[in-house]
């Protein structure tokens, strides 16, 4: 019917270490879109309703030759209602995720920018933006990491940095349901409250305990769910159990400077046969992992934070305070409800 | 009948860096023992035949608490055979393997000694030396290493340290049957030649060599057989291939150092989603293993290199060259022949 306007977060210059708001990523609030009018060739219309930020994210914005481009949108994993399609696989009013959702208000979707396109059905009727957190890559990460990687036994120990992330948080009550000792620590006193809500047994705040004094008086260490690196890392190793597994799901202390921290204690993994799995998630979501969680979020049983973020103007806001850790939980910018 | 000198190595002093010949462990020829006359209690006399000096024995040399006594026989793998017996599992005659075989030339075992007891049959008549090699702990590290964690594809990459030694020349040769390409490092020309003459495609001495540049040129590395760890495993680490594996066996590199070689390339682990396998033998000889290897010993399809001290007087001197890589090849003290 008429232009209106389609806010896009653009990628302006490569950060040198950590991203700055305004700087690295910007708003642009000049481009329009006429919804009624727009061709498709064979694509769809979509609006984005919620977007993730994730500390991975850093990881495109350091190679010209991968990851975002100058002057264009940024992306990440979102997730978006169909307003108009001629794609035989969406039907206007389908939700669904993505993982390189352009970050803007309106997107028209090429046939292989939804290559893997994941339809959400939402049969608890949950917050959409919990099919970006919990039931999105973080929470898959959790549970197939645990899955494949922990082979945890009753009674054991875990040890997991970054415990109130979207990632941690849920390892912490998968250990605690498999009947492990928690020890969970995080940054800040109010994630160390919600760890605590999770059930964990033992949390700290790294910043103001010594990691290693802990783990000496609570380990050793048969478990360690590895969301940082670097320090963290070399200290859980030090404090390893005999044929402790090492689960590396992020190292985001390195990720901003370099990798800089070197690591002393790596020999311990032949001394006490450490199995180290460096993972990825498979983003090929199971029916069991919504079967498993979804009636346990709508009953709460199995518990989530998030640090919601309004609106496209801050992106590059949420993007740095990811990557500085000054986020209480799961980053999520809300672009849109559902209705237009 | 009479009393005849009973010789031994002895733990003289802890090392602080390297073991030192005539210093860390002496040779002592004043004890003497009657072979006819000396009582068994239950256990049986043996005649030392072999003695296995591996790397590991360093960690021995270390703790007050456990591993040599100062003033006692150092011990590691041996090979020996019976000469008297009150103990129903040995009869005169056997040969057999223990672990922790006294570095003595007669000894009294008793039952607890015998704990990791095994029985050699030897049908194709090969060296005793070669059951404390290539069928003792070496030949089984790199046969359970292999066989558990390489998942090994025919067609990719391995690059192995100490590629020279007992287990890594077993670990090319495996991989070579594997149908995968072999780079392969030590550290002398004569090594880099025994390397070439094993199937290796890519030999190169580390001391005159850069790893990185060979790595860069001939890698991504799918499989890195560590045997040394230190620089040389985040070198691999920084040349690894997407889920590369990497199976860590030894890092002898900081066993006289403190370990003081910081990694500076771990986090590659999750960017490149690599697995980690810190692991010991089993100890655990399996009948098949014994059954591929033997006949292709036999026919001299698989080769082996061992480099030989004679007499206990040289333990000291074969420890500290295990420890200093002044060895060609996998280092054996010859005790006695076989008839007494």
């Amino acid at each position: 019917m008429a232009l209106i306007t389609n806010g896009r977060a653009i990628f302006n210059s490569y950060p040198g270490g950590f991203p700055e708001p305004g700087k690295t990523i910007i708003y642009d609030g000049k481009s329009t879109i006429d919804l009624d009018l727009v061709s498709l060739n064979g694509g769809v219309l979509v609006k984005t309703l919620e977007l993730s930020i994730d500390p991975y994210l850093r990881t495109l914005m350091s190679q010209p030759t991968m990851g975002y481009k100058i002057g264009r949108p940024t992306y990440g994993p979102g997730i978006a209602v169909v307003l108009r399609s001629e794609n035989e696989k969406l039907k206007v009013g389908d939700k669904f995720r993505i993982s390189m959702m352009p970050h803007q208000q309106y997107s028209v979707l090429k046939e292989e920018q939804l290559g893997d396109l994941n339809i959400l059905k939402n049969p608890y009727n949950l917050p959409w933006s919990t099919f970006i957190g919990i039931l999105g890559m973080p929470g898959l990460t959790a549970y197939e990491g645990w899955r494949y990687y922990s082979k945890a036994k009753k009674g054991e120990i875990l040890f997991v940095s970054s415990g109130a992330g979207p990632i941690g948080s849920l390892v912490i009550q998968l250990a605690k349901l498999d009947g492990l000792k928690v020890i969970a620590s995080a940054g800040s006193d109010e994630k160390i409250k919600f760890m605590d809500s999770l059930g964990a047994d033992v949390t700290f705040n790294y910043k103001t305990t010594n990691t290693a004094e802990v783990l000496a008086k609570e380990g050793p260490v048969d478990i360690y769910w590895d969301n940082v690196g670097g320090e963290t890392l070399d200290t859980a190793s030090a404090n390893a159990n005999i044929c402790a597994r090492v689960i590396a799901c992020g190292m985001i202390s390195g990720y901003n400077n370099n990798h800089a921290t070197p690591l002393r204690n790596i020999w311990q993994v032949v001394a006490r046969q450490i199995h180290i799995f460096g993972f990825h998630v498979s983003n090929q979501y199971p029916n069991e992992f919504y079967e498993f969680l979804e009636p346990e979020i709508a009953k709460g049983d199995i518990k989530y934070a998030e640090d919601r973020f309004l609106g496209l103007e801050n992106v590059g806001e949420a993007m740095s305070r990811v990557q500085r850790g000054l986020i209480k939980a799961k980053a999520v910018v809300h672009v849109a409800d559902e209705a237009h």
